[in-house]
């Protein structure tokens, strides 16, 4: 082997890199693939070479100046994102060559780390790739958003967004587990079909060929109820008091779909805000009708969180989630594009909405 | 005495009802002043003088049509109040002659009740007026509102609106008493003294004088404090990611106010909706900025709240804020005026923020 700017390794590290700060949606020229030699890892450290890379909506955000949770990526910087990968030289005295790690090694082949928010996957216990979606962050982010802010109760109607997609199928699960009605949207007839008749969604609809949310929404609270609705279009500060409204809405989507679900909140609603993807991409920030007055006739909360916030809960979780993959109670789906090179076109694509599942791309062979 | 409409009373009743549901701002056309006779007691009920009458922002609710929290007041109908007043005729096992009492009697001289939500007032203890404001409802309104939703720790920002309301400056003086940091919005220079210089509280300012709520927030939210606030005016989704922003908000006022407080909001900000005055009298609703994507930014809640949610546990809240009174923890104001027939008048004049703490109005003499 010849080294390689002072790694052992015979090829040359292939990185994506911002260049652009897109205003709306990305495209793929904002994004560029460049080589450079393998980095070494210093004492301490290791080199991991990736196989699986994570798109996810919060990635966009990074790609905006400006403060935010966590600083924008830099313009010349690698893109952001989970990696599944295996430790191929490691000088950090707790990682093995061989094993298989995810952590935030960024949209490139290979990546140094001090093994700082990294963990360990066992590649016996499900395929390594659901450790960037089930078995990882979109996986606890359904599990604790859901479970520790929503708080479903038996009976509940629960309505999530985005409901084919890695966070809210699950989201959606978890609910059925929990004994919830669950109302999902989503962006195709497809998604729609899948979550009904693959997951056990009781109700779904596409948002692209409904042209009332609330009016949607308000019919699928209350079929397979006693109750009709009570509340009319006409209700002069748009709240509907029927009984039969939304009790836990899990939010990946905000826009004119939250405001419908604002409107048919039942009393003591959990609100929890997840993503706002249809905000994400705005050229200028967007207004809505105001809902805080709501909030009191309805007692309701909102509350937004990231899944970080429960990394010391992690193990909790994952256990959970395992336990319901293998008992039957929850399925997942993978979309997975091949090649580093494809991240830029797979990223956008997942941004409108065109993935199926939990959209990966296959970095190694 | 002779007997008139069944009652021993030698006076006729006096009713102010609602003759008009007013768009936009109520006049006192809307209103009516009507005799009628005294009503008699059953067998368990008691007839109830008022002595005062409370008058609070959530009646301009009740004026409305359509669905709310509680029924919309009909027309022809008594307005809703709370109301202290002495029991003249009793045929309730519970309830005296000669005792004072506080329920929702409305605007009227006299009333019959069968006890239901009804409190006895001790006469000794403190003035009775009290009964309807620091310790009624606008007192247990601040301190569950503020202790159980808004949860202050000591070194808090605490912003306030509507101030030096009855709520309000509750809220900020229990907020002092708690250690926060305390910041005041209110409607004029005189108001904006009486709670800096006769509350205590740490910093306040006329939002009628005030252009940009958002930086006088922001510099008053560093002022006293070691760090500058790094946000700017630019920066490109309205966040500002100055860790001395705000932990609490108690939101009694709704509109641009709060849209420059959600900008400046601190990681795991507490936001409690308890009144969104601001609103109550357009005409149209409002749109604002959408805030949604910096709840998850901020992992922050906004909750509203009804102060009934906390009735169990009145008893607790009266007797804290009794010792705070009698500690000289807490002062109040009340802004009295005199005679059933200037309820209307002063009705509309606390939604226009002339009063000067709680407004209530002399009944009988």
């Amino acid at each position: 082997m010849v080294a390689l700017g002072g790694s052992s390794i015979n090829e040359m590290n292939r990185k994506i890199v911002l260049t652009n700060r897109p205003l709306g949606m990305p495209n793929v020229s904002d994004f560029e693939l460049v080589e450079s030699p393998v980095p070494s890892p210093g004492d301490g450290e290791f080199l991991v070479k990736a196989l699986y890379l994570s798109l996810d909506p919060y990635q966009r955000g990074r790609m905006n100046e400006g403060p935010s949770y966590a600083a924008a990526v830099g313009l010349g910087e690698v893109m952001v994102g989970g990696v599944v990968g295996e430790i191929v030289d490691s000088k950090h005295p707790d990682f093995k060559d061989g094993e298989t790690v995810v952590g935030n090694f960024g949209w490139q082949l290979y990546a140094v780390s001090d093994g700082r928010g990294v963990r360990k996957v066992d590649p016996d216990l499900a395929p390594v790739s659901t450790a960037l979606g089930i078995l990882g962050m979109p996986g606890m982010t359904a599990y604790f958003g859901l479970l520790e802010i929503g708080r479903p109760t038996p009976g509940d109607c629960l309505v999530v967004t985005s409901a084919a997609g890695a966070v809210g199928s699950a989201v959606g699960q978890i609910g059925k587990i929990k004994g919830c009605r669950v109302i999902g949207v989503a962006g195709s007839e497809a998604k729609v079909d899948h979550i009904k008749n693959e997951l056990g969604f009781d109700e779904a609809f596409n948002y692209k060929t409904v042209k009332n949310y609330y009016r949607k929404f308000r019919s699928l609270c209350s079929e397979g109820t006693d109750a009709s609705p009570k509340g009319t279009d006409a209700s002069p500060r748009g709240i509907d008091a029927s009984p039969k409204g939304i009790d836990v809405y899990f939010d990946n989507v905000g826009g004119a779909l939250t405001d419908a679900v604002f409107r048919l909140i039942n009393i003591g609603a959990r609100i929890v805000i997840c993503g706002q993807i249809s905000q994400y991409n705005l050229t200028r920030p967007e207004m809505g009708p105001r809902f805080l007055w709501q909030l009191i006739v309805k007692r309701a909360k909102v509350q937004g969180f990231l899944v970080g916030d429960f990394a010391e809960r992690y193990d909790e979780g994952l256990r959970a989630m395992s336990k319901w993959i293998a008992d039957g109670k929850i399925q997942y789906r993978e979309d997975i594009a091949e090649g580093l090179e494809k991240a830029p076109e797979a990223f956008i694509g997942m941004l409108q909405g065109w993935n199926n599942g939990k959209q990966l791309v296959r970095v190694s062979p």
